[in-house]
């Protein structure tokens, strides 16, 4: 199988873990269970369970230990997705051709259901001590996944963007967003598979600086395709950072710079990976695609 | 020293407890930290950590770890209360006298220090990993935590209030409510003091029935002071429910009914209470007081 047709293949595993860890729409609080349940089955490239796994599978991980942390951060994301989306954050009415949560449920029930899921995250990620409750990592694993989704990691770099909204901003504070916003949770992903891997300290650090690297390339190259790209090519508007009068790394350091930065970033970030004696080809090729995407 | 002078010292070194917890105003992320710290210092009885503590002194607890979760559930309570006063839920601008948070710090940041707060009671709680690596009541706690927090919890009590504002509400479902709602996080408060010290299966259930039954004599007691308290003694405005048009305890079952099944549900868990061979006179005296408090 090629890289294509593997990735394909793992995604529907992916979907099939998550699936296992909703909530039944069920009960009086049918509703909120509906709108979590909505929210999550949009869709998209579940990247960060798939970027866990794969650096699990790196370490030697075999375990199914890995399935309930692999859901809880695909209701993180997702919760951090519903909550931008309300009409006090980024008011955004459509995600991926879809209603948003709160235009479908209701606002009230857009806050209540990703409340649900961020909470729902640690209750799916505490299941793994009754799979395994003698092993030693589960309780690092669930101090690390919160440290990044946190006001010290995604939740932080959320705040700062939101108050940064329509001001100028430095390229200090802007590495700062990029770095919470998007960074924390790709190192709390990976993080977090090679740790339930048991993975050694300094493994487990290195693993931290290429998903920093693999998070800053993604989102560097979001503000180039932003520029670059086609409504066609990209499946949604262009140059809304323009429009948005949103300070990007392609409006602070120009589009040349921007893109010699992906490139001497991302190697960075591959050389550290390929320098380790555990070797997984597919996830080396994902962090490949994941830079160099198109969309 | 009596019980009013030993509740308050307790509450004094709760709140320290607290404080120990709560993140530094500093960094790019300061104003998020600010509208968390503005949330929990305003205040309040500490009861969920105070019946944790006392459960946990119940059970012979005498260590340290108790205090990452003791912050943590007063975390997840303001969370709560800091989401329900947004103008898409209650709509509040005053609590204890204090304006709300996000009339404080706007809607959006509103937002993200609930959902800052909720993510670090479980940093937080995590953090007892660190102080007893080999604790292996933790994980279980954790899961009880979070459990008690979310949709089958808390949230989802909250979920089905939301649903019912402005409609007939059954016995059945006001039950749930009220069991989920309210009941819940008093449950996680004393069921994770008896895990972390050690509590055996059978009395962690016990503990369980005794604050399902002090949760809901505490909300019953809620609705009968809405309608028989005076402005002066409650400290809040009276008659509240009547005005929103809510159904409550009282609408359904009257006062005499609503005042003989708080005492009935009441003495039912003292009883259980009180027929445990482990013995904590303090805890006793709050739940005598929390049941038959006049505000």
């Amino acid at each position: 199988m090629n890289f294509e047709e593997i990735r394909k293949e793992r995604l529907e595993q992916i979907n099939k873990i998550i699936e296992l860890y909703l909530p039944e729409e069920e009960g009086f609080q049918a509703t909120v269970k509906k709108a979590m349940n909505y929210s999550v089955r949009a869709g998209g490239k579940r990247l960060r369970p798939m970027l866990m796994q794969e650096t699990y599978r790196l370490f030697g991980g075999e375990s199914r230990i890995i399935e309930p942390f692999m859901a809880a951060i695909e209701m993180i994301h997702t919760h951090s997705l519903v909550h931008d989306d309300l009409p006090a954050m980024d008011n955004d009415e459509y995600r991926r051709g879809r209603k948003t949560t709160h235009v479908e449920f209701g606002e009230a029930m857009g806050i209540l259901a990703g409340d649900g899921l961020l909470n729902l995250a640690y209750e799916t990620a505490a299941r793994a001590f009754m799979m395994e409750p003698d092993n030693p990592h589960i309780g690092r694993a669930i101090g690390v996944l919160a440290g990044k989704s946190g006001i010290y990691g995604m939740l932080g770099g959320q705040s700062v963007d939101v108050e940064a909204a329509g001001q100028a901003v430095s390229r200090e504070k802007l590495d700062f967003i990029y770095r919470l916003k998007t960074g924390a949770l790709i190192e709390g992903s990976m993080m977090t598979g090679a740790i339930l891997a048991g993975a050694s300290e300094e493994k487990v650090d290195l693993i931290e600086r290429v998903a920093a690297g693999v998070g800053l390339a993604f989102q560097i190259q979001d503000d180039i395709l932003d520029v670059t790209s086609t409504v066609e090519e990209l499946g949604k508007p262009i140059n809304s950072d323009e429009k948005n009068n949103k300070t990007t790394y392609v409006t602070i350091e120009g589009i040349e710079k921007a893109r010699r930065d992906v490139k001497e970033i991302s190697e960075k970030a591959l050389a550290w990976l390929d320098g380790l004696e555990e070797k997984n080809e597919f996830l080396r090729e994902l962090v490949l695609q994941l830079i160099n995407r198109k969309n």
